[in-house]
């Protein structure tokens, strides 16, 4: 610590600031990387293109082609119960449900060279290291590790679009640097495409790997530079079946060739080292072209300095962090607080080279003209509040990322919207179509100042898209049925929300048609809300609700990762209406009682993945999405206060700033965000209205430095952990009477003032 | 024919020629497509890019992944004695011995959809169609086929990019056109890397496929339109192993979706179709995107006239051809010539759109600068006759050649000039660095004016690559050793004859410390020459001959792809000492007389398909390469007449109009190179060199028709096919006295004319 703390008292001296951390410094990556967080420790920039983090087990060896048990827990490559590291890879998701990525291993090793990454549970049976926690340092742009089987210290950081890496070696005569590119995450035998390999010259190598993983069609091309020549170079290329591998007799392909291709290869470079030397790599990628990885490298990172380059990262970090600036009740919480802003600013990722080129979902070379293209839309996840926080707090990017969206509609055959798209592909995981969400709520929040029209053709065209998931029959008879469809109940009820989303940008653009047709559409989660349960339940094409019916179970009851008592809460465009429908407000606050206070067995939730105990309040499933509004629902009755209480709960039990602090995936931000907003007092129930929802703040003091200049404030009179009612609310010094602040109020800033009780407000 | 005479009727009347045959109409692509010729009867234009043509059996059904024994016998794709076509695609080699390509198979078809190609030898076993010879047409450019199984009468005509396919379907409520991105030439099962379409409307599909065949890492871009829009459409995905296929029950994938992507995709378009309605095709190649590809075909044909189409890519070949006009003793003379030159005008192949882009050897994409970049270069074969004839009646192209192989160099991280390369990538197939004969031959003869001492740069640093092929035993041990390589005797003789065309190219340019080391490289020959058998011979390291030697098999004597006899006369560069060594004139010409007399047991070359009985006189090897310039040796013996008897003996038997009539593997052009030469009564012994060696021409009359706008006129004077003896020659009226003349001296124009008898002039 003793540089760190070197490097920041020069900071202090120059600004005159009392020493006091930094925002960046609360940050904890290693928050989520145990369980089923599926974050990871490693490190990134802002939003950057690069992910370099460590992978502990993706069973990449495993090549017989039968299911992986356990990619799912893989998701970000890294566990932190895992006793040994595979290597450093450069492409990660954060925080998601399924797995891809895990682009180019790298790996570095002493002695005799071992080119199979060796099993887990059977220790030094080939490159894979031994590590502890304790020589591990995870900070946010920088993680360190000791690799004990070799007695080589790993630090990485990274600009964008480039990983750098410094590892510190031994001395020794067989130093190696491994490139595995067999390794990958979501890694069955068929995964890779293709690999491509140039040894440009003795420092320097590019190449590509194409993959057919999550994303159908994806290729990363790379430039590799090493800060010391390497005195050889080999491969070994795994694949029986290549058809012309070239050899001929003509060259020994295996040792010192430089022009590697195949679909299962793993390269390694060679060094003598003495004690303590370090030898740097800087990998950059992209998705164009090597040449376009190589000037990404050279124009992010031109030199050596590795603290040099690990500093700016962090300065950045603190930049973004610093967009919110919070005092809290104790350190735990800022950690949470910062940790939680800085995983909601990990994704989408920036998805352009330096000079502006991508490659498009048409698999066409692109430029982005007038923004910076985006990837990584884990939609039906990040609508509810990642994408709402970034029309608050990241307007400007989110606007990109809606032009990101826009430019995948044009360059789609299918004329849709993302679902769930990366790297130039979409993979339609989830239901609904939430870019919709996500362009009504930045156009009708004035965030996104593109041609509004043609973004609402982009929404009705793929809201109309009738051979997709049931559509079609949406269109027709107002609900999916249960015969033609698995999830047809937690299709129509979001699509209902989503059509609500396009009615009120139509309104917004004054097209009136639409908004009638929407509007009418946005009525249909009443069409599978069965009165006799009291819940939304699956109907059949002839009307009737189906008999068999479990309102537990997540499996074939008509929901996605979710069952009918999580599912049924979701009308978040209507809520007064739902309420009514469901028996009126106490009988709905009742209701919600039972939720947050029954018990469910594992037995309902066994087979759905994205839901483990972790993440469970009762029978309220945290952990995953579906109900992550359904606490704010309580404004709805006359119990708001219970809002506030449970709030606070929900914030102290899925939230620790520990590794397995995490309740569930944090898919992408989305669980973080809703931190941000539950810790900030107010919650965008409905993204697409200018409305949030107020809640409970759990901070003491928060400044939002708005883009627009203005510094919205939240302050809280008498907070404690106890003191988690509401008594009072001023906005700019006057009594607030209602459950909700606006957005327009909000950037018009001002301050919002809660008074809190350890008593609620019941009347 | 009808359509054909009277458009010729038009042409006639507009020029007020007389009604005679123009040169393309003397072309019969069919000629060398039954046996080894290896030769494809589709439709090119000159050096095209697109090489549209029927399959009749590439085996692409077999996906066992077990060797396919016929993969020789397909290089083409198509076999005359076959009876069924598979379908139709668009890229073809011309005469090679080894296979690839077969890109993008087109097949339409009626009746109930059928996407397994079937088997030949079991009629309607799948999509594939019965034909006969006797509706089929293959013309320069134009190639006419009836599909009997489906009435179907199928005709393709192409632009250098654009392959133009016209249909004339009966009338049918199902008709189909399929799209086949499994089938391929030398198909083994995971040839397919992978394949990508996109739908992008009822008319336009582009997308790409990626091989890994003889081309290691390939990839072709297509974009595909049709006249009419198809009904519907679908494909079926055989890869039972590919990861995510995105299905997940959103779409049904296998109908009317139009983002399809994996490695073993059959697609197809439907139609409904009246009696005798035409659905026209037209199907654009790209080396770098589909857009492209898009643009290559916009650009080259606008609309829909397939007349248009065939009748100016038929004018171009006329062009072409016409840089020789040749008078014959006989049609059948004059239909072997210009196929000769047709054959000799299709490779090496256009390797750039029409933006100048290409996809280099290091798998960016550049833009040619100043010159068309070609690819496809078979330069064991090539650089004997095939270059020099270019060097000729082609020096632009040539030119532009040899700045594709400098292309090349640049690109190539080996620092190697090509040795066979076709699509962006290397195989290194066969011996030598033959590269430098060309770039040598270009630079002397004054066809290349780019920087010739790059040019020479790139030349010694390939012939210095140590680790290549035993250049580094090589250049210590002045051989290599039939220890460290199966073909150390033929690999020595060739670099040696490199090494010469080295030194000349030095000398040129006055780098005398090159030459010296060349020149004496040169002379390595020597070096694996056994006086006491007679023949060049396998040497062991401690400079002893070995004694296991058979000098008639082809198998395992140190030589490639031919026996001692063959190969000991390889010394094109020095044969007045190398006659010396053997034993002087006389023994010489005896020993050249038995080699064309005696028998060569079908035993002796049972293993090297390359070389098969029809290509065989004598042990003369005429059906592949090694002994092209063998006949003309005489020259240096007291017997030039048998260099004239022979000659004309080797035209009669290797070259016949016929589908059957090529003695071997055309090569890309070298064996109808060769047949060109010899047939105008002169040859490129030894490129490099600017004298060419004087045999005994076949025709009557010839006019070169230069670049350089002066014109060289063959006479003959008693042409006969009994008169094969040259009596005397005069040049430009002047007795020539010796037995070549100079490229100088054809270059500056004039006329030779050689004095015909049927008695060799002994004296």
């Amino acid at each position: 610590m003793k540089r760190i703390l070197f490097g920041l008292f020069g900071l202090f001296c120059a600004s005159g600031l009392q020493a006091q951390k930094q925002a960046y410094q609360y940050v904890k990556p290693i928050i989520g990387t145990e369980k089923m967080g599926h974050t990871y420790p490693g490190a990134t920039v802002p939003f950057g293109a690069v992910q370099l983090s460590p992978e502990t087990d993706t069973l990449s060896y495993e090549l017989n082609g039968k299911y992986n048990a356990d990619v799912y827990k893989y998701c970000a490559g890294y566990q932190y119960a895992d006793k040994t590291i595979v290597g450093f890879s450069h492409t990660h998701f954060s925080g998601t449900g399924h797995s891809d990525l895990g682009d180019f291993l790298i790996m570095p090793t002493t002695g005799k060279l071992q080119l199979n990454p060796g099993r887990a549970d059977q220790a030094r049976s080939g490159y894979r290291s031994a590590y502890s926690h304790q020589n591990e340092v995870a900070q946010a742009n920088y993680y360190k590790v000791k690799l004990d089987d070799y007695n080589i210290t790993a630090e990485m950081t990274t600009s964008p679009r480039v990983g750098f890496h410094q590892y510190t070696f031994p001395k020794s005569e067989q130093s190696h640097i491994l490139l595995d590119l067999m390794s990958g995450i979501y890694n069955y035998d068929d995964k890779n495409v293709w690999t491509f390999v140039r040894v440009v010259n003795d420092t320097l190598v590019t190449g590509y790997r194409q993959t057919s993983g999550w994303a159908r069609t994806r290729t990363v091309y790379f430039a590799m530079t090493f800060s010391k020549p390497f005195v050889g170079y080999g491969q070994k290329n795994y694949d029986s079946k290549q058809v012309y591998k070239g050899f001929w007799g003509k060259f020994d392909q295996t040792k010192n060739f430089p022009e590697i291709a195949g679909r299962k290869i793993r390269a390694y470079f060679d060094f003598k080292t003495q004690e303590g030397e370090k030898i740097k790599i800087k990998f950059a990628l992209s998705p164009v072209s090597q040449e376009n990885a190589l000037n990404n490298l050279k124009a992010e990172i031109p030199g050596w300095d590795f603290e040099k380059v690990k500093n700016e990262g962090q300065q950045s970090w603190n930049k973004e962090l610093d967009r919110i600036n919070v005092q809290t009740l104790n350190e735990d919480d800022k950690v949470n607080f910062y940790t939680a802003m800085y995983h909601a600013f990990i994704n989408p990722t920036i998805y352009t080279d330096v000079n502006g080129e991508y490659k498009g979902l048409d698999q066409n070379v692109h430029k982005a003209s007038g923004f910076t293209n985006y990837t990584t839309f884990s939609l039906w996840d990040t609508h509810r509040a990642l994408h709402p926080f970034f029309n608050l707090i990241q307007p400007k990017r989110n606007a990109d990322m809606v032009s990101s969206m826009m430019a995948h509609y044009d360059q789609s055959t299918l004329h849709m919207l993302p679902i769930w798209s990366h790297y130039a592909n979409d993979n339609w995981c989830m239901s609904g179509y939430h870019s919709v969400s996500v362009i009504a709520d930045a156009i009708i929040k004035g965030t996104y100042t593109g041609d509004a029209e043609a973004a609402l053709n982009a929404c009705v065209t793929t809201a109309k898209h009738r051979s997709y998931e049931g559509i079609g029959e949406y269109m027709d008879r107002g609900y999916i049925s249960s015969e033609s469809n698995r999830t047809s109940v937690s299709n129509t009820l979001e699509y209902a929300y989503d059509d609500w989303c396009i009615a009120q940008l139509a309104k917004k653009l004054n097209k009136t048609a639409i908004y009638e047709e929407f509007i009418k559409r946005s009525q249909n989660w009443k069409n599978v809300y069965d009165a006799k349960s009291g819940f939304m339940r699956p109907r059949l094409k002839d009307g009737s609700f189906r008999k068999e019916f479990d309102v537990l179970t997540t499996n074939g009851q008509g929901f996605i990762e979710g069952n009918a008592w999580n599912f049924s809460l979701y009308v978040p465009h209507n809520p007064a209406e739902m309420v009514a429908l469901r028996g009126g407000k106490k009988h709905f606050a009742a209701h919600l009682d039972s939720l947050f206070t029954m018990h469910l067995p594992d037995e309902f939730f066994a087979e759905t993945e994205d839901i483990t105990r972790e993440g469970i309040i009762g029978n309220y499933v945290h952990g995953n999405e579906p109900a992550h509004h359904a606490v704010y629902l309580y404004n709805y009755t006359d119990a708001p206060w219970k809002t506030q209480d449970r709030v606070r709960m929900i914030l102290k039990k899925m939230y620790l700033p520990t590794s397995d602090g995490l309740g569930g995936n944090d898919d992408c931000g989305q669980m973080s965000a809703w931190y941000i907003f539950s810790a900030l007092g107010f919650y965008p129930m409905a993204p697409g209205s200018l409305n949030y929802e107020l809640g409970s703040p759990a901070i003491v003091h928060a400044e939002l430095k708005l883009e627009n200049g203005k510094t919205f404030k939240v302050n809280t009179k008498n907070q404690s952990d106890k003191n988690v009612y509401v008594e009072k609310v001023l906005l700019n010094g006057k009594i607030l009477d209602r459950k909700y602040i606006s957005h327009t109020e909000i950037m018009n800033g001002g301050e919002i003032t809660f008074f809190m009780s350890s008593k609620p407000k019941k009347d």
